[in-house]
């Protein structure tokens, strides 16, 4: 998986060269390159090698998925919006380049993801490649990150936040980009219709896991461990599954998300389906 | 042409519905509807038309540009960027919605411009698509809207800003998006190699004249009858083409584009080039 990691973290720094204007490339490049786990691009590699494509079939949407993930962050941070001044354990885009450039920086890796998509992605016909725009680019508007976060944003201090609402949110801000990750490499691995759903239903189950982890590590570790800082949702007053289930609950959802999401990889062959499991995996027993 | 802009009004106002969730929703209708004059989709449709297609070609591609002109302004507004609180003749976006939800309906409008075009572009090959895919993504990021933009934010009162600076600024800031508008008409519309390439400089020079029309009617009109604070870049002590030129060099230069814009539609039938021929003479001679 570390080597997955590795050729992601490669194909990235390939992909977004410094070069003029440079303040704004280097306001993306530090926030792209600045050492994310790198989970969404290897669901996607993970599904297009599931589907029998190759690892740089999928490099493109992988490295997409990573910039649309990267300018959520940016623009996310924003005063006027969460207002943080760390993220993995270094000062936000906006700190260190200005909001006038996080702004810019987030919309030219927007931009920049379809760009690349349409532009690097090889062997694939131009069927499957339209298909894959559309998927990525309904995650992100009012059905996908923006949609979570009007909610989420318009959420906090409301008193009467339920299970429902706080869903609503996770599936929209977290889920719907791990969705795309892993649709976009199961079409531009060729897989049929029946697969690239089985595929979704996984995606959606380990979409919503992820966040029910975050939120169970915000409460159980410190701020070091995280690299952000822990408890702030605590602080900010915001819903959580250990504050809606407490933590057993939410502990047992995890479990229950992660059987979920494997039971829909039992058709395929379990050899070939064994990263996509060891990701899910991994997204449910990480400790950061 | 009004009938035109009639028909991007429809199809606009049909492509972003009024739907959960309602502010997000709300705050990109109230930028994309408010009534701007639609070039860019114009001139869409009738590249489209020029090389052979129909308007229901191209009507997907032109709202998509739309949509990117809408998010361009609204995040050039914000308070981070020019800090302006008119807008054609209203109030901003984020002085009616707040700055958080205008970032986002900007994230929104950019992304659903991709979905708009890969899902609803109909009787093109899928080849093609992904083509004006490219063209639409490569004129926003770094080698277009955004370039521009943080050239032109790091520019304000700097002493020796000359014509090759304020070029760069225009040629990224407003010349590449009518360049990706006639680009994507010319290839849905099925035009060959050799053409999209007369159009796309056909696209070039109006680019660079519609901001020149734009500086020298910012010297000439009052705020009333723009619709905007007119002035302010004299205020803002913004290198124009008039403020390096002079208003009389600026019309002359203003000619010229128009005159090489006109040239390159000359290998074409001369009745179905006149709505392009139509649209340069508009951006030349309009009032505001």
């Amino acid at each position: 998986m570390l080597q997955k990691a590795n050729s992601v973290n490669n194909a990235l720094e390939k992909a977004v060269i410094l070069r003029n204007p440079l303040k704004i490339h280097e306001s993306m490049r530090y926030s792209l390159l600045a050492g994310g786990k790198r989970v969404r691009p290897m669901l996607c590699i993970a599904a297009c090698e599931l589907a029998g494509g190759q690892e740089s079939t999928a490099m493109p949407a992988a490295c997409a998925v990573e910039m649309i993930h990267t300018m959520s962050l940016i623009h996310d941070d924003l005063p006027c919006m969460d207002n943080d001044d760390l993220r993995r354990g270094h000062p936000t885009n906006h700190k260190v380049f200005g909001e006038d450039v996080a702004v810019l920086a987030g919309d030219a890796l927007l931009a920049f993801a379809f760009e690349h998509l349409a532009a690097a992605t090889k062997g694939v016909s131009p069927e499957r490649i339209v298909r894959a725009v559309f998927e990525l680019a309904k995650c992100i508007g009012t059905e996908g990150l923006v949609a979570g976060q009007v909610v989420d944003l318009y959420s906090e201090g409301l008193t009467e936040v339920g299970l429902e609402h706080l869903e609503f949110i996770h599936v929209h801000k977290t889920a719907a980009l791990l969705e795309a990750s892993v649709v976009m490499g199961a079409i531009l691995g060729g897989a049929d219709d029946e697969d690239v759903e089985k595929m979704r239903k996984f995606a959606r189950c380990i979409g919503l896991l992820f966040q029910v982890v975050d939120d169970i590590l915000d409460v159980t570790k410190s701020s070091q461990e995280l690299g952000k800082t822990a408890g702030k949702d605590l602080v900010a007053d915001k819903t959580t599954y250990p504050k809606l289930l407490g933590i057993e609950k939410s502990r047992e959802l995890a479990e229950k998300l992660n059987r979920e999401a494997q039971e829909q990889l039992l058709g395929f062959d379990s050899v070939k389906a064994a990263p996509l499991v060891a990701l899910a995996n991994y997204i449910a027993y990480r400790d950061n």
